[in-house]
């Protein structure tokens, strides 16, 4: 295992998906779980100290609302935390704030509001830092972007 | 000891005071504290709960920024827990969703930005379920309250 | 009765069940009533000191849009007040920030946007201060939040 | 007197200044005081009943963060009431909300954040509805406002 | 006539149909008309100056987006304007701020967002000034607003 | 060919019609492509000056969440650059602020959230600069709006 | 002169100086006047109109708060009309709004808050459509950017 | 050289001194330039090439207002980028919305407004992926954080 996901509540599954989708597509393993930080703060610092020793080297955490998790999972490990603010209410503003805004010392990374899906590249690309081969597929998916673009670049047709 | 204050960092010292000048005016003991939810959340914990032991029914927390202070606390114990957004950036709005969205089951009781002085005076309503002499002591605050608006209630001169 | 719940309008019923849950299932009474600040404010009072006679030892208060109810209800009385904005308009905001921002003095507790649930937990937190047997009512229950978690504690399937 | 101007604190004095300014531009009587909606509400309605019954037309009132204050006195009267949100937090926003967003039934005029000047024109316009020299008067004064600019018409010198 | 009742699109008509209602309840006459500040400046001003030769006493105005038109009248006139912020995009917040933030001399009384019958309402306490019946029906019908409520205070019913 | 309409995905299609709408109108050419600032710079680079080549004067540029495809196209041709901000989230506030925020030196020209139309007529009133058939054209359209809105010039029933 | 700089108001001046400053690097001619959208709208008319006769082919209109200047001068001609949100309030917000969010046919091109420089390399980038030799300035004032910037391309130190 | 320090004007200079503090206190080298993303696109391509061809395995990127720098960046490179909002205009909302909200498949690591101290640990704890000496002196810090905070463990004086 290589990635931990983690998600506040087992509503979030859905909108965490993208993350998984991202790692499956890089052969990353992944181990998602539903931990919150306010209801199982023990439990939350038992799983994560568990799947850092079993080799999570990055972790994906996605909240809502008062999104504390991923700032909390950052308080209780030093491995690169990137944060997933998932849009409950007041269009995602709340999460994003408290998830981005931390405090000196103990950063999170955040990506965009339910993105999960780049939360997921963003962790390729950190894990790519010390795994060549995934570098080298990072080159090659960013060149089949470029190619799929580049192939279907004809003028649009937007009347009639 | 009644009531715990505490603050994310040693700089919102200053902010903090309001909360122990209100619980001063109604001669309620507080201890007060810099403990900081990501840097020693163990630390956090171990002094919550020997306040706890020691006879605080209530806690005021202040923070700033993606501020996790109080809801960290409030995942922690079943005392009421009020929240102190303090302004560090966005004037205060980042602090404000950080301590008042808070998730299904673990409330917090955010008061204004920058308002410990109220913080104070709710921990002392709070209490006041429980006391009757605070209860006696809050209404003759009102009171006061209103009888100094009322002897000064004179026409101002606005120009001149 | 401990607890009055008041809304601003009958429109904000469905809203407001939330908080009687909650009371419901720590086995308070409340009891619940539309009164609008602005419509009514003499049968406001009046209801007001009324529960507060028979019992009332914290008030929920629920509005939308510029939400005055939870100010002005804690304008007429030293019991603990808890402001539910309710999302009508602007997300919300508007709601929020008429409820939280209170000046000197008069505080509301403010808890998350539509989240009456919420505020009828911080209601028997308040509660638990002066009654024991709510506390450790509150304690179980924090523990089988915990073990629903737990006991659901397996691996998320994330794809497929 | 022809308009009762007041506000939550006397902290506000110099930002309603603009108030009195603008009526007594146009020769209205009035009258201003410090009238808490929260720290004393009786006296708010008493003095507000006086004020009507000793010609009162129309009410400015003036308060910041949740400002309450326009929109209860509002509720206790059928003048129109022109609220003017000050700048205490937020940029205003908060007070803004707080007079603007009113529900059903219960309006309140609102003017720009710390705005008091344009207040006091408003109860101009208004009670140039029933004062036939006023409306003369304010048809003069947007005339000189026209006449100063056009006077003053000349290409601008912006570098040198 | 009393009132003039504009909007800047046909589109517009729905969500100004409150402001109609309103006077109609209170026996006022009004003419509307759609009327666009940007596209037929000349016309809005032939228009405007026609009806007020014609006793309209009071402007409402209802615009979205970047919403002039309630500005561009009272540009135009010394009538009191009263503007209505209708939500076209974000929420309504960039129809409140450009009917709200006027500067200094041309005021507009803004109501709150998408709350044409409060715009009528305050166009009748405007009214109300000059004509006594206008305000008897006014404390009237305030009257009847409390005593609906009044009726139907009773406990509600939020479980079961 | 005179106008280049980008897009930066080809969801963003049908949102950036009414670019086409009004250059068609007006009898414009445009070519409309998609070409992401992000997936693929360097054809976003060649197409621009193959456009530009071909006789491009204008380019319109329709982008959401952080919008950077306007920008970067700015930076890269001193043609007029006309920035169409699409709502995909935070109500399209994050689009307009990476829109219209730009730097000293390559400005973006803004026309409203998800208002395509506008950028078409907007790039119009840049190319009646230079070519006066279009001017001409132009203030016919403004005559017909205004003839369809005087043609329809009647007070409106609201009610009934 | 071949650009019209429009401001709401003489405390303005200082803001929109950038404008002139860029205009006057392009050897462009431009007029700058004080012309308020709401207290001189016959006079705003009456000047926009001679100075489109007398060969302004752009104009650039700054105003703050509810600023409507862009938007009614874009009313009165098909120009293209620059508009440059002012900070007077609310960061600015209240500007940006009622400058970009323009209803459909009346666009007005908004630059960044404060940026009347900006405003001024746009009125160049749109003259440059017409006047080849604009153009080539403008390309060797991009060339001269990119110079100053390659020649200090060296590492900075950050300490010591 | 191991981490990448840009900025989009030598006037952010001071606000990104917190990086390189932070990345020197782990011993790790990095080299700081200047680069705009509008004004200097190739030069930023090239300098960036060159610096991850001489061992840079991490960017930090700071820009303010329509902050294009880090996102740009990040399309030219699959390093993983860290995005630092300077505050410029909007309290620094344009600049986290502007490095935030990217989309699908570029994503950008963003940290809190003003913070590049954050940026820099967070680089460091990405780089502590590969380097287990980095991990261990990420451990160290934290520990030493932890202590400095343990022993000024006591009761703060908040009064006298």
């Amino acid at each position: 295992m290589k990635v931990a996901i983690l998600m506040g509540s087992a509503s979030d599954k859905d909108k965490m998906k993208g993350a998984a989708k991202a790692l499956s597509m890089f052969g990353i393993e992944y181990e998602a779980r539903v931990l919150s930080a306010h209801r199982v703060p023990e439990l939350l610092e038992k799983e994560l100290l568990r799947m850092e020793a079993e080799g999570a080297e990055c972790v994906i955490a996605g909240a809502g609302l008062a999104a504390h998790l991923p700032g909390v999972v950052a308080s209780k490990t030093v491995l690169p935390v990137i944060g997933v603010p998932l849009n409950a209410a007041l269009s995602g503003l709340d999460a994003l704030f408290s998830i981005v805004q931390m405090p000196k010392n103990i950063p999170v990374a955040a990506v965009a509001i339910d993105s999960s899906f780049n939360a997921g590249i963003l962790a390729v690309e950190i894990l790519a830092v010390k795994y060549p081969e995934l570098k080298k597929k990072l080159v090659e998916y960013r060149k089949s972007l470029k190619r799929e673009l580049e192939e279907n670049n004809s003028p649009l047709i937007l009347e009639g």
